[in-house]
């Protein structure tokens, strides 16, 4: 029987898995989760899983394989996984959160599948209408924490103000700040601006007396300043920013590249001024914001991305860790209520 | 009486106006449009105007002045510039496209209050719900097109397949690119992606015979590639994603500098590396993308970046040169017609 955190491993998720899995595994209990007594059940086939474990001795010591040899399909429909998931690897994961065997589940499987077995297997709190995906975002300081990123397309005012207080919930646990601030994503930072849902969450937000440390509406630039902590946003536009994002990104590094290749002269000096570009490179390396999380559930579950390496598989780890380390979910609960006997006591009606 | 291609300028729109709009129509003269026979009509205060034109020599041989004293302040609501706005800087550029004395408008002013009075002096385009403001946005191999970027916050499946006709007319007027290509943002580019009127715009673009080179759906990360040349947004996401892209690019810019001044290493074999640098910075400028266009109105209007300097107002210039210089209204005049011919012989109904 293992001691410690647990925390549950789809190994089979991913472009590159099994092996990016195990790797990050091992990479995570040499680096980031060194003195954490981290302890791991992976499901996943045995036969491929033995071998990669062989040659990974930290991981071997705090883990144990529970064999499940079915595997979801990165490109499943999300339907499709709820009826034939039963018994993958993707699965068991999450049935280990359920049975309360580990605190955490991590995969890097195909996200439709992942969230609807976590909403079939884990349910909803009480009081969520949906669950949202939380990313973090690399800001000056560090990260902020942006949701939805993709779960609920259209959302109204009641679930925007829910990924507020999950979301604030999440970061508290995760970076340990005591009141962390939450920003709406607006066209503008003016009290007119933006449509009807916006500005009913945001008046309902402002009104609320469960002491959250809202400071109105953010910009699509702010999130990158790291002036707020929590950006608050519907799941197709948070996508669409963050892939924005990640885009803007690859463009620059290319123009950084080709700029400083361009000739001789410009690669004899950026040579010798390697220490400079890799501390660049290791501050723009999209690897270390590896790790969406499932928010409102009755469970953790966290998606690394499917494309990642073991570094960033790491990376998802250590967002685990930090939550099964937390009262995250308790948290929550308290918080949900508080804001749901708000809702009665105000008669807030919402659109 | 002037002769050539004549731009209308709103000389006191924008933080340091008219300095900067001065500036920029003198750099413009110099560099981008040399050789073009562009010509100016001046709308602002004479006696702020006369003492910068007399060290403006090439804007003094190519430009009029239309003494106009009364400004619309940079913070002016909408519905304030349409009652009070007659008669100011901005509103008489704008007439002046109106009255055929010049074929584009510039200004660096309130957005709002630009965009009030453009419909109001300017009329939309028969057929056009409301106009949309497009943006260029640089990538790998030039720049792209994205609109809306803020316009119209709530569109229907009607009005994105509007923005994708506009888009592609206004790229290749300014690109001169045959067939342009089309996609529409969105979640993911599966075919069952995204909401309701995403998936009825793409239904609609899919089955047209209009010959547009639409490609489907994009996703954040497509915008920056340069693999699609025009991209369709509501106001909302594009604004967001727009913004988000310059919080980015802010944010990495800022990176690099710290990265490369960490030590006086560094900063050796940076200064030593100077031209990659140089290079570098040039093709993150913003400046270069400045100049958001309003289309859908009987007249072209360009919005400048409120917070530019003359670098960034002459590359509003430049586009406002090219789209004088093209058959934009007439050719969106018969594409959008033959728009809603279709629509009419195959009876369709959008949500």
């Amino acid at each position: 029987m293992l001691d410690g955190l647990v925390l549950s491993i789809d190994a089979m998720g991913g472009d590159a898995a099994p092996n990016i899995v195990i790797n990050g595994i091992e990479y995570f209990l040499k680096h980031e989760g060194k003195n954490r007594h981290a302890r791991f059940i992976i499901h996943g086939d045995e036969t491929q899983l033995k071998p990669l474990m062989a040659k990974a001795p930290l991981t071997t010591g705090r883990s144990e394989i529970q064999h499940t040899p079915d595997v979801i399909e990165m490109d499943a429909k999300p339907s499709y996984a709820m009826r034939r998931g039963k018994g993958t690897s993707m699965w068991n994961a999450i049935a280990s959160v359920k049975e309360g065997e580990a605190k955490v589940a991590v995969s890097a499987g195909n996200t439709g599948a992942l969230m609807a077995m976590s909403k079939l297997l884990l349910r909803m709190k009480a009081g969520v209408q949906r669950p949202a995906i939380a990313a973090r975002w690399p800001h000056q300081q560090g990260f902020g924490v942006v949701l939805d990123v993709g779960a609920n397309l259209d959302c109204d005012a009641n679930q925007l103000r829910e990924f507020a207080v999950l979301g604030e919930a999440y970061y508290r646990a995760l970076y340990k700040k005591d009141k962390p601030s939450i920003g709406l994503l607006n066209v503008g930072t003016e009290e007119l601006k933006g449509n009807a849902t916006i500005q009913a969450a945001h008046d309902s937000l402002s009104c609320s007396k469960l002491g959250l440390n809202y400071i109105g509406f953010v910009e699509g630039n702010d999130i990158s300043m790291g002036d707020v902590d929590v950006i608050v946003t519907d799941g197709f536009t948070g996508n669409i920013a963050l892939k924005t994002a990640e885009g803007t990104a690859r463009l620059l590094g290319k123009f950084i590249k080709s700029a400083l290749q361009d000739n001789l002269w410009s690669k004899i000096m950026s040579f010798l001024n390697m220490p400079a570009l890799a501390r660049m490179k290791k501050r723009m390396d999209p690897r270390t914001g590896n790790g969406g999380v499932f928010l409102g559930l009755n469970g953790i579950v966290i998606k690394s991305h499917g494309g990642t390496d073991a570094i960033g598989f790491a990376s998802a780890l250590s967002v685990a860790l930090e939550m099964a380390d937390s009262q995250f979910l308790h948290e929550i609960e308290r918080t949900l209520s508080a804001l749901h006997d708000e809702d009665e006591s105000m008669e807030i009606h919402l659109p």
